[in-house]
């Protein structure tokens, strides 16, 4: 047997709304350096950034008849998450299932497997990550879950969840967190702001972050390269 | 020994004309779902799309002899097939050779290995869907056949095929299939069109395509989520 | 103990900008075809082309504490180059770091690993090659050895030898080999000047550059395609 | 910070013990189809067999500090589940933490990174399931988390998960689970071998499972291979 | 609509079993270096060396209904021979089967996908040559070809085709050249046998097949290591 | 042109034979953690366990002609280290070139890419390391270096450094820095042999090593599981 979740709690879109200015390096920082997708994630065209609350969906191999059902479970300010239950590069998902997400408001589309017609998305300016990208379509036979919790490129994903997606790749933030991991993520772009200004000034990061100290206990040492022959 | 086949039937060239505004998704599903190459084949820019005759050319690993002779049993509105006798990754191909080919009106090249110069292909227009990039040249020692036909990332493709390519891949089509499948395409396009439409004004996959019945008689459960905690 | 060697011989400035025209095919070629990084190493975005002299940095894995000791090393014109110590695809780099290079000078980085802020860095037009794009941050735990001679990508690298880099890779040119292979690529782009005016023109490869005796004598043979059926 | 959960509720030993003559496929179809690790887990020798209690311990890349930290968490019974927290295949395991193992009477390791000492590991008789074997060694500067849930190889893992692992790879099962999967792993083995015999007797599954019928139904045709030519 | 094609012509029996002595590599060499499937097609035990006709199975991602229909289209002396229709490492195979073919006198498999149950198959000596082996199931939902042509690893293999399959991998000979290759593959062995004697006695190649006057015409220069420093 | 280096100084005979009970790990560490070639280099049987000086040859993608060069400048002790110019896993090794190995007393070969005749190989007992095992073979066309440096599976080898193999892979260490890295691996082995005693008797590595304060210092923390709800 196989459910469908409706309405979990997502994370508030007012909240989500608030990781547009922070990318995935900063998140993926700011909440302990955990979360990760694996980099095999890529995104089909660049600049893409996005955040939202994440709708969860199994599918079997080569199958995409889930993706039709959650469709219906994600409302506006959403990011699909789909996940096949044995590794896959099929491309199951192209414009018709963008263009109905679009419709309701979905921001984007994180797949673990392979998505196609990518120069049609492109053009409609609806960004997916993806493992692959393959002309291969999918049937529809069989069913699975959507709204349960699942394993995405190597990450624990529930529905509800945040996501942040940009050029780096894919992070998912605990609904819970959210709020807690936003104040880290702007604490540390201001932090780094200052930083930055630094370093463009000819600062060394050596000296800035005090390092010279520690690199010679742990037994660094300079030396001159020898004359030339 | 080794030959090179002149002047092989080929899909008309009015018939593969008819390809250009049709996806390499949609060809696929045309025909059945079948003829797709492996999706480690990506153009070198985006977007592209063509479509064309195969000239087939075998070449031996790090070995690019016979793609010069190839070059000689192309034709306007050809594509370039090519495949190595054994996996190689190197640049087998550069711009001297796509000026040759676009001087014969070759519309581009499949390439089942590595190709270099793609900064100035790029400026060229001439596509190529490889499945390396690599400035690894190649030597001129060892001969292989010319339009026989060849598995090409995992797809047969026989002299005379109809290949074509896009943002989503590479496809073959059987010569005598080309203007069955091409009626399939145009009927599938048309019926997506309607589609579109419909989906684009928000109404479900799930209605449209009559899915709820079967899936619940798949065993699939609607369930709300618990209240929070 | 790990070492940082302090101001290596490196090629000369004047002659590393003489390679500014010279792609990283012709460099290779020029030099016996000996030099390339794996074909796996790919620019963050295209088009992208720098030559400049190696300063070396090895890094243990998920650890880049190393870098920031050897952004110091570096001075204008140079290429940073880092190897992990183990395979690792984390983020090792991003914009705070680019920011410094930048302040100094440097050209370009080339890094065995990952890479993070890839649209900050494209925005500020600071050039990498990498193994991977990943959100994946580091530690600063472990130091290791700044311009020692390393392996990247399968190729050995010395400080001050010179980085040629561009759409289709990477290359090192030896130091003291730089002029000759420079006055070689310069040659063979003269050559090539001639050809391609005339392959353009329609010259067959195989007359130009007299191919068909030596075909023929491998065993070649020409046959017609039978009649269709 | 990092924690280390001790005594995290187990599934039971005698529960546990009972899956000995279950393998992975088994246990895999019993449940579900769901909790298996991706299939680049392989064991290090063949045959080998095991069922136990998940001991969880994430590892920073290239550092196997906190497995020393684990080992004092494992009993016996246990299974020692290992993740790194960016891939890594470096050796992180060798005989001497087998050893220690060993001697608290832990039944075997999974890690979804490197071992090495696999000559010696061979010889003792302990099994491990890893990515990879390389001789590569790890440091122990970085600590992280034992007894949390984690990812290994696609698959979460919760502590006191209960671990079977064969010369097909490894499945989890949920601690609560364990019992009910027992029960259908039983009958699934009973009903097999009523059909292993038949089979052997050349009755065709095509009858014992009646797919006849069905297959009809979706259009399967039989066709006599035309006369030779 | 997918079919099924009843009794193929096959390489006769007894021309197969001539084969029994001859391993890959030299059938490989025999036929002129064509016919090996890739090199990620491993035995599942070793040493194993089959030789036999093949019957052709298409199968479904992650779907293995078409293999019971291929089954009873096996007779004593064949092979199966199994590929899906888009890439996919699911276990499609396991003892049930196994046990059902060799009822019916198989001598093995050959799959472009998944295996399962390994170690019972290693103690009923059924071998199995196959791209990955996992425990994940398969269903029974979708159709598809029994004895037509398919890409395996690959290589184009027909039904009736020849195949032998050792521990290097497997080759396919077409039917109607197997008898002139094993002629060709005899002449190798004995002229093979009386060189092995020879380099026995540690005459060089170089002398043996007269190689150093070619090699010396090539450019190839021998020089003394300098005198140590 | 390509060179031939005759009769390199050698890592002495006597110094590599005193290598043979150390393990590719414990030899790695001894040196520092360095000189390790990439995990995919894996012995065609276990367990292998040899030590000897390297000769090197370069090799064509697809053309093993060098290897019959390398053969004449190797002696007994020697281990023959092989690396092709661009990637490729064709069979470039089998049984007649081991023969002739053999014959001269090489102790076994290192091969970046990919060997065949491994069931005859096994039961000569000739061990190989290799990328790949494929049954492709080569042609004779092009020629290299042997005895030059060069980089094999990620690792920089000059002639005559001290190569030792076994389970775990393969590492290198400098010609001139072998006697020292003996001592070190001796003191190691030693050292580890009491370790293994008291780790066997049930002390924690923890005590041992003596990790308790640093862990309590980097911030870890022992927590209690939660009682069962």
């Amino acid at each position: 047997m196989s459910i469908v979740v409706r309405n979990p709690p997502r994370v508030e879109a007012a909240l989500a709304d608030q990781f547009a200015p922070h990318g995935v390096a900063t998140v993926h920082e700011a909440q302990g350096r955990k979360g990760l997708l694996a980099s095999y994630m890529r995104p089909i065209y660049r600049p893409a950034h996005i955040a939202g609350a994440a709708v969860t969906c199994e599918v079997a191999p080569g199958d995409n008849w889930m993706i039709h059902v959650a469709v219906e479970q994600c409302q506006a300010g959403d990011i699909l998450v789909v996940a096949p239950t044995s590794a896959c590069e099929d491309g199951y998902f192209g414009d018709l299932l963008a263009t109905s997400l679009k419709a309701r408001g979905v921001r984007g589309l994180i797949i673990d497997a392979g998505v196609r017609d990518i120069a049609t998305l492109t053009e409609m300016g609806f960004p997916v990550w993806s493992k692959a990208v393959h002309g291969q379509g999918t049937v529809k036979e069989t069913i699975a879950n959507v709204n349960t919790p699942l394993v995405c490129a190597g990450a624990l994903i529930h529905p509800g969840d945040l996501i942040v997606a940009d050029d780096d790749g894919v992070v998912v933030v605990r609904r819970k967190e959210a709020a807690a991991v936003l104040e880290k993520a702007k604490a540390r772009e201001a932090n780094e702001e200052g930083k930055r200004a630094q370093l463009a000034e000819g600062v060394l990061g050596l000296d800035l972050y005090k390092m010279r100290e520690r690199l010679a206990e742990k037994g660094l040492k300079y030396v001159d390269a020898p004359a030339e022959d």
